[in-house]
């Protein structure tokens, strides 16, 4: 069965959409009373963010952008010093869009909320002409614990260590080698990363800055963090994490993994004196593993990034310009 | 000046674009920290709704899509009992939109968001292939304050009195005439109907459901009344305001504005005994004016609802089938 306008209509056929998939798969009692609004318990500070997912193909090696959505998300509040709570789910159907592929996708975006910890509370479904094709915003809402240490782009400090949870690239590969028909091995890294940022903030370790690695990649968040913070960072490509079939893929097309988004890595500016213990406690967290110290925040009023190369010499990271690769989330 | 792919990189084109057209008019303190999350205060219960807006033209007499996704956000925050606080903005800009356009559509945005009293904190772009379209996914967040009665389509009570806000169909009629091109005066009647519902909720008026009028119509929202509430509804036609220019025209097109969708009205349903105190309010209320008690909530195991015709005879108002009407919002 395929979409059609009809289930635009906010008449019957809407109706229908919406209770055999998404109430079927989203079920909980905020949302079953089918209100206008998601009316849910709140207290202290909140977070709200959102997030329009527009890839294309909708699936690839390692997930979808059902389960994409949750995690961009999801990834963003956590990013906040917020614990998630709620998200909302707004879809744009094209046209011809396969009620199937809908379905999975929705399963897999509520199996991912659900590993995350999120109710969601509120949705929406229009339909517009087109082929077959898919969008969804999420908005996260997020609780922000009064014994989270404070962390933004503008908090990092001479001396603070940088902190990558491992392998870059990933998930730009993954959609860049399906849209190219490939079988290869690579896949989506998309994740949310809960476990990891409660197992950091509870702990007592110094982080002044997080921040997930998507689209315009490492290189654009540590440019963007230099410049909030009036410091510069010097990072050495060694030390960052590549898998090394997304290795061979990038040095097959000339493309550079700083700056490639990925769906479940996140950076970390912690004190100093506190980098062992968050290293050792993002590599004993769920997909955290492969967490490596990549650099450090230096003096220097010109807002660099300083890469030191493997061959030993030293590039400044410009800005992603031009197109980069768009839809990749 | 066009959006180009390189917009939605995420790199310099994205940045510029975030700068020079939504920070420029979004500005408050939430949003400029250009962290992942909008961080607010918060406290007691929440509400949460989104909305994706598709509307085609994107303007219209007495609007444009701007406008549009804040009034229709809002209400729908406002229809739960919630005041209103936050909203955020997803923008799919679709290669080709002109910026100047997405400038005066962005303008009209912030200025509803400011007459209805809500911050705007957190915001996304994406840039997809297309036709220099644009859709707008608007999340508000709103508490709900503990003095105001619970309201929901499922507290219907035998007895209980059916307000409408004011005259049907103009915003369906309005984005009906622009797209076949006429030059009539017929506007769109979209607002917030923010003064309205504080009024009601205020003033100790016992109201038991509320609704705003959009996709579907009246017909639509009186059937999930009635079903939601077991109870059967009664309407008068001859009590429904309708604009002499939109009757009109729904005449020559053979539409019911019945099943027509408004942006700026409201249906109350309140205890009869605070009917006419209701009426009092609601006309004296900003966008009000034209208030019209339609009918009563009576007991009829069918869930049908009845609608008395000009000519005295009665109908069952069926569930919208079909296409109606997509892309009004």
């Amino acid at each position: 069965m395929r979409i059609t306008m009809a289930h635009g209509s906010g008449g019957q056929a809407t109706s229908e959409l919406i209770e055999s998939i998404f109430a079927k798969h989203f079920a909980n009692p905020v949302l079953s009373r089918m209100d206008d609004s998601g009316i849910v318990p709140g207290a202290g500070s909140l977070a709200i963010t959102t997030d329009s997912f527009v890839v294309t193909p909708l699936c690839f090696a390692g997930g979808n952008i059902g389960a994409l959505c949750v995690c961009g998300t999801v990834n963003d509040l956590l990013m906040s010093g917020a614990v998630p709570k709620y998200i909302t789910c707004g879809f744009i159907l094209e046209e011809g869009l396969e009620i199937s592929l809908l379905e999975e996708i929705v399963i897999s975006l509520a199996d991912t909320a659900r590993e995350a910890g999120v109710l969601i509370v509120a949705g929406d479904t229009k339909v517009v002409g087109g082929s077959g094709g898919l969008y969804i915003n999420t908005t996260g809402v997020g609780f922000v614990p009064d014994h989270y240490p404070a962390v933004s782009g503008a908090l990092c400090k001479e001396g603070d260590v940088i902190l990558l949870s491992g392998t870059l690239g990933d998930h730009h590969a993954a959609i860049l080698s399906a849209r190219m028909g490939m079988t290869n091995p690579i896949r989506s890294d998309s994740a949310p990363l809960v476990q990891m940022v409660k197992n950091l903030m509870e702990s007592g370790i110094r982080v002044h800055a997080m921040r997930d690695v998507t689209r315009g990649g490492l290189a654009t968040i540590l440019r963007e963090f230099a410049a909030a913070s009036d410091v510069s960072l010097r990072i050495s490509e060694k030390l960052v994490p590549v898998d090394t079939t997304v290795r061979a893929f990038c040095d097959l097309l000339g493309l550079d993994p700083l700056y490639m988004g990925n769906e479940g890595k996140m950076i970390a500016v912690v004190d100093k004196e506190d980098a062992q213990d968050a290293l050792r406690m993002m590599r004993g967290s769920t997909y955290g593993e492969n967490t490596a110290i990549i650099g450090t925040v230096i003096k220097c009023e010109s807002h660099h990034v300083f890469a030191e190369t493997k061959t030993g010499g030293t590039r400044i990271l410009s800005a992603l310009h031009g197109e980069g690769l768009p839809r990749i989330c």
